[in-house]
């Protein structure tokens, strides 16, 4: 007999309403009196537990009765309308068997944990209520982001996680060697002889695809990435981990309107498949985690995104500047403080900032007009910040020559892109979203820890 | 005016027939009399060009006659039926604007040229027909894996890259650092001081996720990775990258035959999903790169997958062991020439060998009652040999430390794995699927360098 699953009989309970059927799955609470007992059995398939109820008159009732939080078991019976109120249905057991046991130091005991201590356990907090809806949350939005993409006719573009170029020239890079540490190879010089390297070359881990999509993006016009990126930052904060996942989509024949555009789409698809798809695990949320967060993500699906250009960002700010913890001026990058005020006080909804001054925007950004600006965007949300960020990528060569001389970037080391305006070059957009970042955003996590299977953070690297 | 998509106009052309439309792209080909001229544009979400017509009376008609291959161009015009045999309908160009014009040195002019020399422009591969077509399959087919696996209500879980242990104890390994190689920090005894290290320990990228996955396997029954994993081998083939991507799902309260089902669904779910989604890309692999393809393929969506068990496929491999380079012995390892002849001449259909000698499976695999085999599975293919390799995983505590013993590993370093077998174990089985084999095999391209967009090699990490 194959097991029934839970998420199918919570979906349809009519189906098996009164049935025999088989489940199996791990022992949440079990309590146990002389002549009956309850056990909360959580099959893994689905947020809420199904009851299970067992009698004296089972051959091992004894034993079952003593089973431990934790246990694996398969239980067949019948499933049939409950009397008490937390439940609609419950399966009366006709037969219990042991799968696995439980030992008896299992650290998963009915109490609450904190979340500092269930990250040093990390490979069995997925098994805990707000874990078990992190995760679920987390699959299901990275399929939902796909599916928005392949709706719309995009191509998925694995660009490579070992590369030979530092992508935006930002951040810090982990180096990627098989050359022997201990005592590596040499030139004549005595210099570290990279020749010898796996590659022949020294390589780093990504910190960005944007780059290497760009040249799909001139062949298949709608593009974008999903894979991990790496900063080797010492950051040790809630926010900051070194291994993260990234989505960078990149669209040809569009501007900065048509970016926004589909980022504002993007977002809004995502809030409405997890709300679709996993309204127990957001109901949880909702109720431990963040009071707010269905409210607030309800109004982003309802709003119509406003547009600000960053000078008059500033204005805004300069208004309100006693507030900050940091200056406002134009020409300085916006802090988190200042976002929060702008999205959550001023426009009370989801806002693009636009137009930042070149000088603290990358080097592919496409300058406007006024010399001055580039083409960028930061989508900002209330309860968070910046959450995504963007650009019109510079698709004129003699601008983009002018800006990497002017930075002392060699042109020689870009040759391949410098090719895509070369040749049938388009005026292109995209975007990056930090995949963890919008997990936060919709479960209410506040450490970036929490968010992932097993983070790699400053000093930690475990499991 | 939003440009309509080209795969729009093929999938729905009376939709738009007798109707102003615009389209961008870029020139295919380009040819031209003193009257008239045609260009076959391809626009990046099709397959096919679409053919634009344009003719004397047109303004710009002179320098429009002249644009070279790749340029990217607008198009405004009435579709309209087309007299040609080529093709159904056409474009009845009113205007033509250059977007970006195309150097004359541009590398893809209108002739054939060898996958060895597009690999030297792997930025630019992917506008011709052979590349366009490979990685928009790649792109279908990863999201047909996780429509499959998500329609399951599997959990799809992110693994980490950057690891501290070295999973199955197999592969030659990247290390990642951030220590100065050329002088690096080192500890009294005059070893390298990895406690001073990003991650205050050696660090290697992954070579599989399945140990890190069979953690959620315990929490939520139903689990897949699908990322990046990496081998530092020093193999200069067709089908070794040291970058490649795998899908490695993980099943509990599931034994070696539902592994077998779940794969044997899996791949014929997949095959299905690009024939019907990418019929054009599908076609023209089976006339210009492998005519048997289609037929192939269509087998395997019918065929029922055969089991045999690893000594029976031994027997019939010694009838025939004047056919092999390499000795046929119970006992060693099958080559591909073994289980080329196993799935092509013996069974000629997919075969799962099952239940291999325990000394050539890794130590997770689970012991079989004979003591000497592991429920162990490979899935063979006629036309490729092993495409998928899988087992279920040896769930009795006493027994998996028994095997970790006799070969030699520290059982402190799986210290959290074996903690799943203490803490309600259950049966549980997996397997892995190399993307790019898949991908390989979906095209009948036959070096992978053609099948990953940047491919990591040895000595190559170009772009």
């Amino acid at each position: 007999m194959k097991s029934t699953l839970v998420k199918s009989i919570f979906r349809n309970p009519a189906q098996y309403l009164n049935q025999e059927i088989e489940i199996s799955g791990w022992i949440r609470t079990s309590r146990a009196s002389k002549a009956f007992g309850f056990i909360e059995l959580n099959d893994g398939t689905f947020f809420k537990n199904l009851q299970v109820v067992f009698e004296e008159g089972m051959e091992n009732f004894a034993e079952i009765a003593k089973l431990a939080t934790g246990t694996s078991i398969i239980v067949k019976g019948i499933l049939a309308e409950s009397l008490g109120a937390k439940q609609p249905f419950e399966l009366k057991a006709q037969s219990i068997i042991v799968e696995g046991e439980c030992a008896s130091d299992y650290p998963l005991q009915k109490k609450r944990h904190s979340f500092e201590y269930l990250r040093t356990i990390a490979h069995l907090r997925p098994r805990t209520n707000s874990f078990s809806a992190v995760f679920r949350v987390r699959s299901l939005v990275a399929f939902a982001i796909h599916q928005f993409f392949q709706e719309k006719g995009f191509v998925y573009v694995h660009t490579p996680i070992i590369t030979g170029s530092d992508a935006e020239g930002a951040g810090e890079m982990f180096h990627v060697t098989t050359l022997d540490l201990d005592a590596p190879p040499r030139t004549e010089e005595g210099k570290i002889d990279y020749s010898r390297d796996f590659f022949g070359r020294e390589t780093n881990l990504t910190v960005s695809g944007q780059l290497n999509v760009e040249t799909y993006c001139m062949a298949f016009r709608n593009v974008y990435t999903f894979g991990p990126t790496f900063r080797a930052e010492n950051s040790n904060t809630a926010r900051h981990a070194a291994e993260f996942w990234m989505i960078e989509p990149e669209i040809a024949f569009a501007d900065l309107e048509d970016d926004m555009e589909l980022a504002e789409d993007m977002i809004k698809y995502v809030i409405n498949y997890v709300l679709e798809n996993a309204p127990e695990e957001m109901a949880f949320f909702n109720e431990f985690v963040d009071k707010n967060l269905l409210d607030r993500l309800q109004n982003i699906v309802q709003a119509s995104f406003e547009r600000v250009t960053y000078t008059r960002a500033i204005e805004l700010l300069e208004k309100a500047k006693d507030k900050f913890e940091y200056p406002v001026e134009w020409g300085t990058d916006l802090q988190t403080e200042h976002e929060r005020y702008l999205t959550e006080q001023v426009f009370k909804k989801p806002i693009f900032v636009i137009d930042y001054p070149k000088e603290i925007k990358a080097f592919y950004m496409r300058l406007n007009e006024d010399r001055k600006t580039v083409a960028a965007m930061d989508l900002l949300v209330p309860g968070i910040g910046e959450i995504i960020g963007g650009s019109q990528r510079e698709e004129r060569l003699d601008v983009l020559e002018k800006r990497m001389d002017e930075l002392g970037l060699k042109k020689e080391d870009y040759a391949w892109y410098l090719d895509l305006r070369k040749y049938g070059g388009t005026r292109h957009a995209g975007y990056g979203l930090g995949f963890e970042r919008i997990i936060m955003y919709l479960t209410g996590i506040s450490n970036i820890r929490d968010v992932i299977a097993f983070p790699r953070t400053v000093n930690n690297a475990d499991f």
